[in-house]
């Protein structure tokens, strides 16, 4: 069952958030990926988001360029901790994007990670983290992960 | 009956709204100017733009700050023209409003305008500029007011 | 008969303003497509501009690049609503076009829209919104179009 | 017992940071505050750290102005999860210290959010969010604080 | 005779703009200061500049704040040299009027100097160079201003 | 006899700056064509801005990228008016070298003109434009160069 | 003996921070190339740093990208001149390198250079002129290069 | 006798550049401060710095604002290390500065510290860290100002 709901506001989107994907199928956690337009289908995400707790779905990771609000229209609706990534899909390289995810006003946060492949890269190992903090098999594969990443390391370039 | 509804983020961001509010009554156009929050109020924010219509609403104006959503959850909810203006009230100094209000995504259009009581006073405007093309009266009282804002610009500093 | 102007700096932004050319026709709106230069040919602007109304143009969107004034020297001459497209033609990525166009002084506004095609297709849908004001068939296009789009947004990436 | 740990740079962050420590005791949630220098007192981060967890510690909130390495200096020694909120404290407004945040390299996440007391106070509400997913109180806490908070809008400004 | 023309948008950009009359008139050349907006007053701009030959002008200094479109406009319609000044009166800092102002398409220059007090005083020696070249007298005034200005350097803070 | 100096930082300027020199050859203008770095030869440019106006140099335009101060550098040694263009060669886009060239501090002028080729075109412009205040000729290939510049923009995209 | 050490945050950094190692060896200095990132392997950093001047090295150079913590984190653990090299790996243009680099809070500076392979050589060069305070071999080396460069840059493009 | 010299653009500076000064005289170095601009004397600069060498200078600190040379310019007249500090002295709040310091094209390094204050005091003890390479008295007080710098970091706020 997926504890990590992965949203997206366009298909384009998607090479960008398989890296959420990517991770936390190799942390062991399943993810139900889906996209989602705060603007054009903004009903899908109410509508998703009043029975994603009641799919298992612990934490919400969003995607989205240009005046990405995706992740802020999720964070408005569920008490579910939601995550931010933003997309450079404009001409203005993810600047817009960023500032439209991070700088959520106070009350509803939004927890961001940086632009493109690397945000969503962590936004799926921190959404790993999230669920660690109550599943000790999840902790223990984190735990790995963090030290096959530094083994991988080269010594010299 | 109002024609022009003015929507704002927060009761802080009356100072700068009410440029908006104090040049529509110049042009002789009656304003609903409410507090809505996207992300702490969506539900709000729905139910007005349901209504918005039948109440005689014909233009939306949302000015926000931060990652300032307003006028796009708006556009998502309405087919109404939506304006928005950027609020500098956080220390990004307005970059962040207006990027998220500015770049919207293909599909779901914000007109926006200046940042602060610039872009406040401009879309009191453009608003009365959308009512004028089928109300000779505005459409009177704006060519009067370019007129009067003509001659009010001294020859000499 | 041509009820949207759609103007431009150069030829070579045609490639960005061809989106507002498609979606209104998408919406039944005739435009009428010129190349107007702010700095170069200022004269042919003003020329145009007095006699737009009588040709039956409702409403202007002009794209421009760089130190973009083309729309804010519309909006000096015309009461008609004016929308503004930023254009990415310069090394700065369209951000010197986004300001010179969003930034107007108060008193003239310019309704702006995002850098580049996005922005192209937000103004010409935009226009159709402000003709829906007093043209229920281009309302009833309207919606369907933000229905359509709305149901073409697939459910997976 | 505190759950969450608040680590900020310099003594002078407080006036930002403690937005995040009064929200949290309005969540019913204990907090560690601390100063840790990641550049001046690199041990002392190190050493706070590796016994977090066994002082009960499950989230991390570090605040910092300038080159802001203090959340990253944090997420490369602990598995637990790490907020960070980016200080204006230098000329350059918070931009120096929103991107030395939230541009971290894929691998080690660390959950930016807005630059001052917003962001702070979101890392607050935000670290509540994880602490809910194991306690039914938190979670209670934070429907509550969602719907006053909603409940505090006011009509009109 | 008024042998520059210093253009401002606004009676308050004069603040900054009387950092150029001054110099101008430390180096003995008259001015004609006037208030002409580029997008309140047009008619105004185009009719002035049909004259400034006839009534000796030999260098055009315009300064704007926002979408700083004078200096652009005024470019436009006269093939004499024109000085920008951008000025910082936006919440943006000024990077709207310098962009505005700087970024010219090719065809039309305008020569452009820094954001405010310190580009409007550099605007004014650099009009006076440009008489220079066929004034001697103004020639010797520049480098007898050079030599000062070298000499008033202290050699200790 | 050269009239125009055209001075870059890098011979790989020239790519860029060969659009100052092209159009002075159209308005018949002889330009001096050199590569003077102000950081790797500041002595070739103190030599070479001694003996300029003796060599007929009335004009100094210096093209340069990054840290662009060789325009900056020209004006500390010569009363002649130098224009800088900045040149987009770094990772940056040309932020740094615009910067560089236009926030000259005060007493100190640059003209300067947009980032690249842009840029550099009008800069050659703007040299006609200062020499023809004593050339009629100039003025009359100027007023020409402005005449079929507007009738070379097509009427249609 | 190598007396600079040069390390990367990833084998990819190398492709920039080989132009520091090509311009050290060109000086006759020899250098010690290191993968260590501040983030994945923070432990090698200090073990490297704890052992670096009884290795020999006198200087640190520290290359990243993204959020780039090398150099910081190096500063905090030796009083050897640490000198940084912003790289431009994400879609921000190395914006984000160059501030988390340049910005150190007071107390543990960074030498800061250019952003990508201008500022690696430099920062190569840098090293040595440190050394040569103590070797006049490097000094004389260093001279030479100086006057090699001058001479290779070309009279004309 | 001096070993480090302290040059600034201009008197106004000081404010800034004292930082410098007194962490040098706290670890037991003598500055020699000066005024001098890059482009109102630049015939000062080239004279100091032929004759630095010989007054016993071993390090070169330039700080200075907008579009700032000088550390530049140093740089290219001395093999000797220049420390350059942006200063934030224009309407756009040092990004001028900064990337007019920090972005030198190959071959002539200026090592760049943070804007403002904190930068010059790091310039101060980068400065000695360079002299720290061959005087054990200046490598001992620097090991002394880091013990004491983090000993001054209190626990709490």
């Amino acid at each position: 069952m997926a504890r990590v709901a992965i949203l997206m506001g366009s298909p384009n989107d998607h090479a960008v958030m398989e890296a959420a994907e990517k991770v936390l199928a190799q942390l062991g956690i399943e993810c139900d990926v889906r996209v989602i337009s705060a603007h054009r289908t903004p009903a899908r995400l109410t509508r998703f988001l009043a029975e994603a707790e009641d799919l298992g779905i612990e934490v919400v990771i969003c995607g989205a360029g240009g005046a990405a609000h995706l992740a802020g229209a999720a964070a408005a609706h569920t008490a579910l901790p939601v995550l931010g990534v933003p997309i450079d899909s404009s001409p203005l390289n993810g600047w817009d994007a960023l500032l439209a995810t991070v700088q959520m006003p106070p009350g509803v946060p939004v927890a961001t990670f940086g632009v493109g492949a690397w945000g969503a890269k962590n936004a799926g190992i921190f959404a790993a983290q999230i669920i660690a903090g109550n599943d000790p098999a999840v902790r223990k594969a984190i735990e790995q992960f963090r030290e096959d990443q530094a083994a991988k390391v080269p010594e010299r370039p």
